[in-house]
């Protein structure tokens, strides 16, 4: 599943990171979210559906959505407003690799220290550094939670392109739905340990 | 919509608060959400066909979901976990209305003023004191945005009670889940706020 994953820059799932949410959070936010192995089961066929297509998925969002709102697409840009091609390039493949991870990696530490990864790296303790550019400093948390309602919208004709039934679309579509709702929650915990210097929401 | 609502305890809607979210956030976040006055019309639509099952579905959330998961039951409880039952009423009653103005109420400074008393009462600020009750000291972020997933995931069958075509029911929930989006938004910069003193993730 994640033949070139080793290419793609920046991307560093399964190094070891600093203290993140743990298997007990995991446990935890999974009962709230009401995700189960089935999830997880529709999650994988959501992989296997979403695989060779998450080039276009990406590009639907950055160059149809989010190139679009100014006020999302500057965190890809330089300050002046000018285009950071490779920067854009570096991170789309990261994106990319998200969606795959997304449906297809065991949920556990590994997974859990990416996803905080992730979220150092839209805040200013990380953001920028990974692909050594100037851009905004941090991507407010607030337009993540607002966006990921477009990404929940907008994935779902992909997860229809490969002539399954509703009958299995509408649990994976449920199951992606899920995890994003568990992202989410991991992702606030980083934004409230910056907090402490400054109000990134 | 709201001919009752003066009778809910501690419903304080359209009382003036301290600074919360500013009509400029909002217009971010609803771009962020791609949430367009489609969306307003089909809430509309939503609030008319949930505005009498709102007893029956807070019930379902609390008795049927809530109850069973020991990690949120907890938060309206006393801290021995024997039963707050009037406590459970008035939030109950709150919760209900919840769904009213979500789906009926203008989003404007009195709704962003409230969603921050909705967010302020989950944290150590004030929850508790409205309904003057010991339990939980405040309801974990976390728990709030990943519990959404299954208040998206269970409201469902209740906007297809009215024999609405799906044609209308889709675009009613999608407006529902975007709406979702922009309130865990607003309800994050509460917790934020929150983080100077402690970590309610």
């Amino acid at each position: 599943m994640n033949g070139n994953a080793h290419d793609i820059p920046g991307y560093t799932y399964g190094a070891s990171a600093v203290a993140s949410a743990t298997l007990d959070d995991l446990r935890r936010l999974r009962i709230s979210a009401g995700f189960t192995e089935q999830d997880e089961h529709y999650l994988r066929m959501a992989g296997a559906v979403l695989e060779d297509q998450v080039e276009k998925i990406v590009n639907h969002w950055r160059a149809n959505i989010i190139a679009g709102i100014p006020h999302l697409a500057r965190h890809s840009r330089s300050l002046d407003g000018s285009p950071l091609p490779d920067y854009l390039a570096r991170s789309n493949r990261r994106f990319q690799q998200w969606i795959l991870d997304t449906c297809l990696r065991p949920y556990d530490q590994d997974w859990l220290n990416y996803q905080q990864e992730i979220a150092i790296r839209h805040t200013s303790l990380k953001k920028n550094q990974t692909d050594n550019v100037v851009s905004t400093p941090y991507v407010p948390y607030s337009d993540i939670v607002a966006f990921v309602a477009v990404l929940n919208e907008t994935i779902k004709p992909y997860l229809q392109a490969k002539e399954h039934q509703e009958s299995d679309v509408i649990p994976m579509h449920k199951a992606w739905c899920k995890s994003m709702h568990i992202q989410m929650a991991l992702w606030a915990r980083t934004y409230m340990e910056v907090e402490s210097t400054d109000m990134e929401w």
